[in-house]
């Protein structure tokens, strides 16, 4: 079904858990076969997502090796399916975490702009199969993406691709919550975790136009990052051991990006005024640390999680991305390294995307 | 300050947590101040919350005894301060769970209709003491009540003042999570745990007129209660090991009324379909059972808290009460035999509400 194609799919291809200690195998690998429904993306970038260390040790489920993982992909479109009416060769796309639902008139999730939530079709864009035939989704760490042009979406020519490729899920992932629970002016808004996740919550909780932007990290390390990057305030919460009683009731709502089980939840609880949100994002290995019920109760407090995000949320994501000319902090570095790049962000050591570029 | 009234305040007074035993002592007592903001009710009906279980045993804190409780307070006002332009002597009127809040033009929660998580001045009918002179709040289990008339209700003609009681708090607090968070037509309810407040929570969800409402019980025995109160569907979890995902993604809203902390709360998360909220009401006096991130992260769900409600849903809820001709059920039994009633309800025998009448 490739023999059709002048290119051949190749990328880091990961057998097994020890692929997170830097393992993976630059192999080539057979794709979905081509459909009419199709799009195939020669890569320019693809992000470095947490996401992709669990899948590549098996830290949430046992992952369906080999895999190609990676899905923050922004290339060009190099082949359209003959049922493709949105896209021509040359476009500038990406795709981000999910890559199908199943769209059909029955769906009340896809027919309410929430396919991130199909029960029938949810498709990851790496470590799945097809439902249709049971073919792999391979994702971005490599030369080439096919899939379903459904979920692919036109960068707007404002966004430099190193920036827009961990908006496509780092940046949808914070970009929903927020929108979902009301961020935006007059809103005071916390953002839990100060990783690639939390410096998004904090851009785009700005480019909102929150009234106020608090980051809150355990050491003071990254402060000035912070304000560098718009936050108003920053919570060193090893610094003070005060610091949840000090800003007691001051947040509306906050994004948590901490993956840990360990961490207080109460006193995040604590921080949030009456009827406020606390969203838990991305996907903790762990589960959610106890709490007390009155931290609910005391002021009609909710904790909620919060999936990706749908198609329009990521359509105008990137919109707002280019009105406000918002810049991820990225760190780009060859697709050659992408061995080195996954050892270094599993040690903390992200700037805050790595981001991988094909030469 | 209490010489000017040609009526004496005596109500069963709680000593020590044998109270709940059956010790309360009828006995008079000094009421507060009367002051100009103030009113006096001579009460003809108290309905038993089991809030009232947990002050007398001190079940949450240490209750300051002595201590009178009932916070479902209907009788008819009998003494009016000069700057109170409401009420009037004969009016037949009912006090909650709450009676006092700070109203300054300051306070967020005051000024937006929130005065139930004031922060600075929340006062509880009973078991609490008023910030402006020290002295106590006693409750309703008693000839009279003294307090402001801020937080008086009139209640509408329609309503019978046995069930209007229950109303005042078991009812405002489940109706209140129920409109907060969009119960009406087209929405699809469960109610989790089946006594006082769940009864309620079927009754208006049902006022509301929600597409369908569902009682969750343990046990198969309230079934032909909860079906003749109008619920659509009745589950009951321990005749069936696999309830949870039999009704998985069904509802939109659950309320639970449950208090203990071994309730399975990721398989009630289970049942609610995408972006749904499921909200502690009352106040268990244990904390929150554990549950997994991925419950709330699959389906972007909440878990929250409601504290009883707004003075405004308190009108609300009685106009709604009235025009729907809502029929709490309730179990009238005399003042004197508040001893043994307070016993009947710790065994779990209320069907669904004692009510207390005075003679």
């Amino acid at each position: 079904m490739t023999s059709d194609t002048d290119y051949k799919f190749e990328g880091w291809v990961a057998h097994d858990a020890s692929s997170v200690d830097g393992n993976m195998k630059w192999q080539t690998y057979t794709p979905k076969p081509f459909t009419a429904s199709d799009i195939d993306i020669k890569i320019t970038h693809c992000g470095v997502c947490g996401t992709d260390l669990s899948s590549l040790r098996s830290g949430w489920k046992p992952a369906d090796y080999p895999i190609v993982v990676g899905h923050e992909i922004v290339g060009h479109v190099v082949r359209v399916g003959s049922n493709v009416t949105d896209f021509q060769p040359g476009d500038r796309v990406g795709v981000g975490a999910q890559c199908k639902s199943c769209l059909q008139p029955g769906c009340r999730p896809c027919n309410n702009d929430m396919e991130q939530h199909c029960p029938d079709e949810f498709t990851t864009t790496y470590d799945a199969r097809y439902k249709e035939d049971g073919s792999k989704a391979y994702g971005g760490y490599a030369r080439y993406w096919r899939g379903p042009a459904s979920f692919v979406f036109k960068i707007p020519g404002a966004i430099p691709s190193e920036i827009a490729a961990p908006l496509l899920c780092g940046g949808l992932t914070v970009y929903a919550p927020l929108t979902d629970n009301g961020a935006g002016p007059g809103k005071r808004v916390g953002i839990a975790g100060f990783g690639g996740l939390g410096h998004l919550g904090v851009l785009f909780a700005k480019a909102l136009g929150c009234e106020k932007v608090v980051a809150i990290s355990r050491s003071a390390s990254k402060r000035e990052d912070a304000l560098r990057m718009g936050a108003d305030e920053y919570i060193a919460t090893a610094d003070d051991e005060q610091w949840h009683t000090k800003h007691a009731r001051s947040l509306d709502l906050i994004i948590s990006t901490i993956s840990g089980a360990d961490f207080p939840l109460d006193k995040y609880l604590s921080l949030l005024d009456v009827k406020g949100n606390l969203i838990q994002v991305g996907a903790p290995e762990d589960p959610m640390p106890s709490f007390s019920a009155f931290s609910l109760l005391v002021g009609d407090r909710k904790v909620g999680g919060s999936t990706i995000g749908s198609r329009k949320q990521a359509r105008e994501m990137l919109e707002l991305a280019a009105k406000t000319n918002l810049r991820a902090w990225v760190q780009v570095r060859p697709m050659s390294e992408a061995n080195q790049v996954v050892v270094d962000m599993d040690k903390g050591n992200a700037r805050y995307r790595y981001v991988l570029q094909n030469e």
